[in-house]
């Protein structure tokens, strides 16, 4: 049945090193998160692996060339939510849900942890200006919503500086509470932490009132 | 017109050497929160102090020792608010107000922001067990208020575990953003978070519908 040319059939050398490679980022940005950076050798990436050190090396260099990519990586992926962001036109609780979505996803993968748990002292200045630059360009988005929404009277009045800091507070720490052996899913988090921030904890009865009643819960 | 006798009207040495014994662990804590407890040394506390670091060993014998003291009055800061919610019976929202309150507080101080921002593998075991201790039981008290919240109808249904994820994510996030030379005052957060908390961004207006409207902010 399949028409595939013979040597689409299986991968090529350099795609086979790639997603090798890929791998080997990925173990190293898991025990990062673990272990600490400082705490994590070569040694023990190759141990995870099941490789020598030398075939490591065929893959990275140190384990600073793996913080950086694995910093890279999750910077890719934050960008990914701005330029989806811009791109198009959203209401601005609709814009806020997204954001908080995509990013509790982010923080669920291990590039996305190491972006949160990496202490900015350990990059690059460069490295760092970029993280610090990006970080503040989703941090506007989030604030500008708001203030579009308090403008438009979707939303209550607040302080959209205070309130982003909650919001993303809530969102970085998600990888310091959830990386275990059966972490709660990115999409339960996600939607509990949508419904706290958008409706609140306090009942507000159809009618406006608050009235005692047993939970359905 | 002082009844005071004559010992009183100065502090005793003891005391004297208590208060410098203390600003010296201020300082300390304050430079760990700024660069890290790797990158400071006790030379670099000795400048901040204006003091030589013979003198400096008058009152502590390492920066460990300083760093076990920060987490430790730190943890005293967190007992205070643990005991007060255990001792007195409050509504859920109200208990649920009074630890964002207070815990926003201690973060705003040098030695409740030590206790967010040290690594715990910088720890020893017993403290780091003690600390992990002192802030499930704090978690316990926030969920536990929750839970009562929902069944007695003033909250409405949500995961109390995901909830309280939420709010001390937010509440730990404070030192990330907020150290710097004119820090938001922790009364003007804790107001701000517990608004956001408690009734979110969404407007919900007297009648329960949601209008366009301009915002009076």
């Amino acid at each position: 049945m399949s028409g595939r040319p013979w040597n689409k059939v299986v991968d090529s050398r350099d795609q086979q090193r790639r997603k090798k490679r890929q791998a080997v980022l990925e173990a190293g940005a898991f025990l990062f998160n673990e272990n600490g950076f400082e705490r994590t050798s070569l040694d023990d990436l190759a141990r995870k692996l099941g490789v020598t050190k030398r075939t490591l090396y065929y893959y990275v260099q140190s384990k600073e060339e793996i913080l950086m990519e694995c910093v890279r990586q999750g910077m890719e992926f934050l960008e990914t939510i701005i330029r989806s962001s811009e791109q198009e036109a959203r209401a601005p609780l609709e814009q806020i849900s997204l954001i908080i979505t995509e990013y509790v996803r982010q923080v669920s993968t291990d590039f996305g942890a190491a972006l949160v748990l990496t202490r900015e002292n350990l990059l690059l200045d460069e490295t760092r200006r970029n993280l610090r630059e990006t970080k503040s360009r989703l941090d506007r988005l989030m604030r500008d919503a708001i203030s579009q929404g308090i403008a438009s009277g979707d939303i209550a009045p607040c302080d959209p500086k205070l309130v982003s800091a909650a919001i993303f507070g809530a969102l970085n720490w998600v990888p310091y509470w959830n990386r275990k052996a059966e972490p709660v899913p990115a999409e339960e988090i996600a939607r509990q932490f949508k419904q706290t921030f958008l409706h609140g904890l306090v009942h507000v009865h159809a009618d406006g009132e608050q009235l005692p009643r047993t939970s359905s819960n």
